[in-house]
């Protein structure tokens, strides 16, 4: 057999096997050295066999991972449509709504579809808890004592200086810790609007944010969002005259997970710098990427200082920790301000934790397995959803961050669908709390950062039967 | 000799004693039983040789601690005046006066008398430490999941039960947790108040809540406040047409150290639910009482739910913890809202400690230590700022907490004093940043939560001495 047919041969058995569906949809591929052993040859002749797949989308290859069999070579089911371009004149109240699926999260043995929340065996509890342990012990006071507003210096250097990876050019004395990100966010609006002004988001987009921003008596534009590239920039500038401030997750939006292509970042920060409109950025889930690098922020692109780097460890470590950080740009020292005026200082002792962790490199440990983690759940539920939900079903193809958004059938209203699952156990966030407008109805965010196992399996199954009940 | 007058003749030792300055302004007297053996005399005898001295207002006695050299009988200095009825019509900027002292903090070896914050060597750190790491082990989740917004259920539980000691008649599902009491602050004014709204408060006050009020927009009225009394009943009437709110500190208010006598509460809370005005109450230096009861807070009057009690923990435990609460009366839904859209939730670790704390009864041990060091504080700064201040010198006499109020020679300009006095390592809180008139020019507030020591000895007649050389 020739060198060439030899790699081919290779090739086209694990085609088979794809194909088949012997190995399906997010199925780890054996290691280079496993299929060496299996049909004695080169370790080369495999690699150029994995490559052959890859450059046909068979399967694809995740940093530090190994291969994995592609979505893009069996998906079966088509995106989300994009959303419509609408003001707030309109608006329809969530809050109920909100409430109502909050309250059903005190429910005993419900599987958590609806929060974006980590399951807790996701995250490195002991190893925090040996943290604060040893932290206690450095602290002399015990962090008893204010820190200053701004925040552990400790822990503004480890966000800084891991920021460089993205080049994010930051110093410590850029960053303003928070207590978490919507913290970040509440502090960044009331900085730089006042009531009567008007802010552009995605739609759909996170409840909380919508929330916020009309607690401040805002007006929300909501622009069109793409499931794969994130805000579509014509729609933008269609109505960027109107526009005071914009609050934008451009790394996996909250709920489609799509991501903002880098030139899309680059025109952004330009078209907002030229006009002096403050841009709100929420990067929570950036580091979640499924991609091989973490996606840079718009701030990379801010010259100006009108970027608000928000973020946070509440997706990634520790969501009762309440940490996160602002780079709030040109608007720090009023951010500083309104930190000291409303509680003087943060916490200091899961600053110090956070720090330490990241110091040490059991942040990034961390991360490369949750990661892993999130990146085959996301196969598994699309898996399952294409198996037991109805063909007309839409679902998002997430790029990062671990929500899905799933669009049914129009007859479907997923609120009233919410009352029949909660009564078997199951939750999930239904689409009508993402948007004030009059839609979505038919939509609902799924939660994948739970352990998968045969309950979760079994439950999207029946989350399925009840979608195809529904009419 | 006679019963009768072997007790008269033990009290007519002891009064020459203090009269001629063996034992001083604060001294504690020995004990009952010392005093039987020095003089072979029946327990009796000594006790009504006791109440007799405190009849005459010589000493004074302080519960579970014994007795000790009053500072009625040997005030020296008067009490500093009242300030007048002003509104904010002519505001004069404090900002930069804050940033000034608290940038000199920096300062190494400085002794702090300018923040109402108390000395590492007051608080109980092992104590608390050690609780951290019990919770940590109790907690499944070592504190990284979300908790309910309206805050920690124990840590509710411990301050309702707490409360009923000074019947504030709560319950767990009465009260909110906070980050701290000036986030409890924050969020009654956001939820009360609209921009343009006009609040009345004591004067002079603790800066920090003028700011934030101004921070929201609101128009400030500052009421007279006599140094013992508090808020000047008559002149808050004058004007109560045209208030909104109402944030006044009843009990120990800062700077003045003042407590509204109970009818003056009750007529307060009465006189506002008439005109359903809301009452913020910032009750953070209750527990710091130096007489023998905790003094009730103008809650335990509100029958209408308009008064929102906000209390801490950072005054008397652990300032960096940022733990507080509200009981805010009718406006609960609005502020466990706001909490949830402005941080979801706060940290749960620190409130667990301090429930646990509170539990095991280590809370009202620690205080009691900690009000008898204050107590005698109070009287070891009295005395030092007596015998070293020139005599034209006011000072207050606070029935509770830990700052102290002087007024001085009107010529003198308590801000350029501030520059001269750093120099010197000595830190104060100058008049002027306790108003937003033109007013207290001449006076500076002392923070007395430090370990009494020669060296705070020594720095309090120089500080003296800076203040002689003045004018």
């Amino acid at each position: 057999m020739k060198k060439e047919s030899l790699y081919l041969k290779i090739a086209h058995i694990i085609e088979e096997q794809i194909v088949s569906g012997t190995m399906q949809l997010g199925d780890k591929l054996p290691s280079l050295r496993v299929v060496q052993k299996m049909y004695h040859v080169s370790i080369n002749t495999v690699k150029q066999a994995f490559l052959e797949l890859e450059s046909r989308s068979l399967i694809e290859s995740r940093p530090r991972s190994g291969y994995f069999v592609s979505k893009i070579a069996q998906r079966r089911l088509s995106l989300p449509s994009v959303g419509r371009l609408q003001a707030s004149d309109n608006e329809h109240d969530q809050e109920d709504l909100i409430d109502k699926v909050y309250n059903s999260l005190k429910k005993e043995n419900l599987t958590q579809f609806s929060l974006g929340v980590p399951a807790q065996s996701m995250l490195p509890i002991a190893k925090l808890n040996k943290g604060i342990v040893d932290v206690i012990r450095k602290l002399d006071d015990g962090g008893t004592s204010y820190e200053p507003a701004q925040g552990s210096i400790n822990l503004r250097r480890s966000i800084a200086k891991w920021s460089m990876e993205f080049e994010g050019q930051l110093t410590e004395d850029d960053l303003v810790t928070t207590s978490g990100a919507m913290n970040a966010i509440f502090n960044c609006l009331l900085a730089v609007t006042k009531p009567g002004d008007t802010i552009a988001m995605e739609t759909p987009v996170y409840f909380g944010t919508i929330q916020i921003a009309k607690s401040l008596g805002l007006h929300v534009i909501e622009i069109p969002s793409h499931p794969i590239s994130g805000i579509d920039m014509d729609a933008l500038k269609k109505v960027i005259s109107k526009i005071d401030v914009c609050c934008f997750t451009a790394n996996f939006s909250n709920p489609l997970g799509s991501l903002m292509p880098e030139e899309n970042k680059i025109e952004l920060v330009k078209m907002l710098t030229e006009r002096n409109i403050p841009l709100i950025e929420d990067d929570l889930y950036g580091n979640l990427y499924f991609g091989t690098n973490r996606p840079k922020p718009c701030k990379a692109f801010d010259e100006a200082g009108i970027v608000m780097w928000c973020g946070s460890f509440s997706k990634t470590l520790a969501p009762g920790y309440r940490v996160g950080w602002v780079a709030p740009g040109k608007f720090k020292k009023k951010i500083i301000r309104q930190k000291l005026l409303q509680t003087i200082s943060t916490p200091v002792l899961y600053q110090e934790v956070i720090a330490d962790f990241m110091e040490h490199g059991r942040y990034d440990h961390h991360l490369q397995n949750f990661r892993n983690k999130l990146y085959s759940n996301c196969f598994q539920y699309q898996r399952a959803i294409e198996e037991y939900f109805p063909d007309n079903t839409k679902i998002s193809d997430p790029q990062g961050g671990f929500v899905l958004w799933l669009e049914l059938d129009k007859r479907i209203d997923t609120a009233s669908l919410f009352d029949t699952a909660i009564r078997q156990n199951i939750s999930f966030a239904p689409g009508r709390m993402f948007t004030l407008q009059d839609r979505y109805h038919n939509c609902m965010r799924l939660n994948f950062a739970l352990e998968w196992n045969e309950r979760i399996h079994t439950d999207l199954k029946r989350l399925g039967t009840i979608v195809k009940n529904a009419f």
